[in-house]
C-alpha cells in the first residue's frame, strides 16, 4: 500500500498510534482533520471539528464548531473532507479505549463508503481496516493475517486464502483466515470490511 | 453487580486487565481457566487450554490440550467450562489487541449466550458488555454511558436511557446512549449486547 495515496487524515480521539505505519501515514499527510480533543494528541492538524467542548483555546482559530447532535464527530470531520473533495481518506485513532466506540467507528468506516463513497483506510496499531464491494483484489504478504467481515453479502468466496470466505453470518466466523501470496481477491455481491496485519503470524 | 457471583473467569489472551473491576472479578474467582499463553500473565490459574504451542514447559500440568481446529481456544475454554457446569462466566483480556479478535471475541460472547446458555459478561478496562434476550432490566447510574448492540431482533425499546433504543440494523446507531437512573430495562424481541462504562461521563 502507499502510505501518501490519501488526500486527509482524520484523527480521532481513541488511542493515539504508537505503530509506524499509522505515524508515517499522519506524518506525510497533506491534510489533517482532528476531531474534537485529539487536536491535544496533535496541534499541527489544520482543522478540528466539534462541538468544542474539548478544544483547548489556543486551538480556537481552527476550530470549526458544528453543533448538530444527530452524528458523532468522526462523521463530522468526514463530511467536512467530502465537501472539499477529499474522499481518499486515512482514519487514525478510532480504536483502543471505549470498545463501544470502537464497534461504532468501525461500522462507520462502511457508512461513509456506503453513503459518501469514501475510500476510507482505518489504521491501528495491529493492521487496517478496508472497506469495499463487488469483486476487489488486496495487496498481501505470504502468513499475513487476514480478517473478511460481511456487510450484506449474500454471496461472498475468496482467492488466495488459506481458508475460502463464506457468506458469514455473524462476526467470529470472518476472522483468523490468512493470505496465501502477494495478494487475495475476495467475490461478493454487495459490501465487506476487510482487515489485513501489519504483520505475519 | 456482584464481582463475585460467577462460577469461573476465562482470560484470553488479549491485553490483561489493568481497571479494578476486572481485577477484582479474577482475583476473587473460584476458578480461573486460561486460553493458551494467557498462563503467562496469570500463572496462578487452575488450568490451561490450547494447542499448547505458546504454553511455557513449567505450566504442562494444567495444560488440557485439545488440538479440534475449528472453534478457537476462548470457545474451547467455554465449552471445558460449560462441561464442569459453570455457566456465570467472567470473561476478561479478550480485547486491547487485533481489533479484528476483538469482534471476534465480542461476537462470540453471543454465542454462547444463544449455543450454550452461558450468562457472559466481558470485562474490559472500560466496561462491561452483557447478552441479553427479551425484557430485561440492567443496574446503572445516572449518566453512565450505555451502548445496545443488537443481533438481530425485529422489535427493540428501552426505557430509563436518554435515548429511545430502536431496532438498529448498523452497530453505529447503538452507541453513545446513557442511563439516566438506578436501572434502565431493554424490551426485545431477540438478543442484544449491552455496554456500560464503570465511570459516568
Amino acid at each position: 500500500m502507499n502510505l501518501t495515496m490519501f488526500d486527509a487524515v482524520i484523527l480521532a480521539n481513541g488511542s493515539f498510534p504508537t505503530h509506524p505505519v499509522p505515524l508515517q501515514v499522519l506524518h506525510t499527510a497533506g491534510h489533517v482533520v482532528c476531531c474534537d480533543g485529539a487536536i491535544r494528541s496533535f496541534p499541527d492538524a489544520d482543522v478540528v471539528i466539534g462541538d468544542g467542548d474539548s478544544v483547548p483555546a489556543q486551538y480556537h482559530d481552527r476550530l470549526i464548531q458544528i453543533d448538530e447532535q444527530e452524528d458523532n464527530d468522526l462523521t463530522k470531520a468526514t463530511r467536512y473532507c467530502v465537501a472539499q473533495g477529499w474522499r481518499r481518506i486515512a482514519y487514525l485513532g478510532c480504536t483502543g479505549k471505549r470498545e463501544d466506540h470502537t464497534l461504532g467507528n468501525i461500522s462507520l468506516l462502511v457508512r461513509y463508503f456506503r453513503e459518501y463513497q469514501v475510500e476510507g483506510t482505518m489504521f491501528t496499531d495491529h493492521g487496517f481496516f478496508t472497506p469495499a464491494r463487488g469483486i476487489r483484489t488486496f495487496e498481501s504478504f505470504p502468513h499475513q493475517q487476514v480478517s473478511v467481515f460481511n456487510f450484506g453479502c449474500v454471496a461472498l468466496s475468496s482467492e488466495g486464502l488459506k481458508w475460502q470466505c463464506y457468506p458469514t453470518t455473524e462476526w467470529w466466523q470472518g476472522t483468523l483466515n490468512e493470505a496465501s501470496g502477494a495478494t487475495f481477491t475476495i467475490h461478493a455481491d454487495d459490501t465487506f470490511l476487510v482487515f489485513q496485519t501489519y504483520s505475519a503470524k
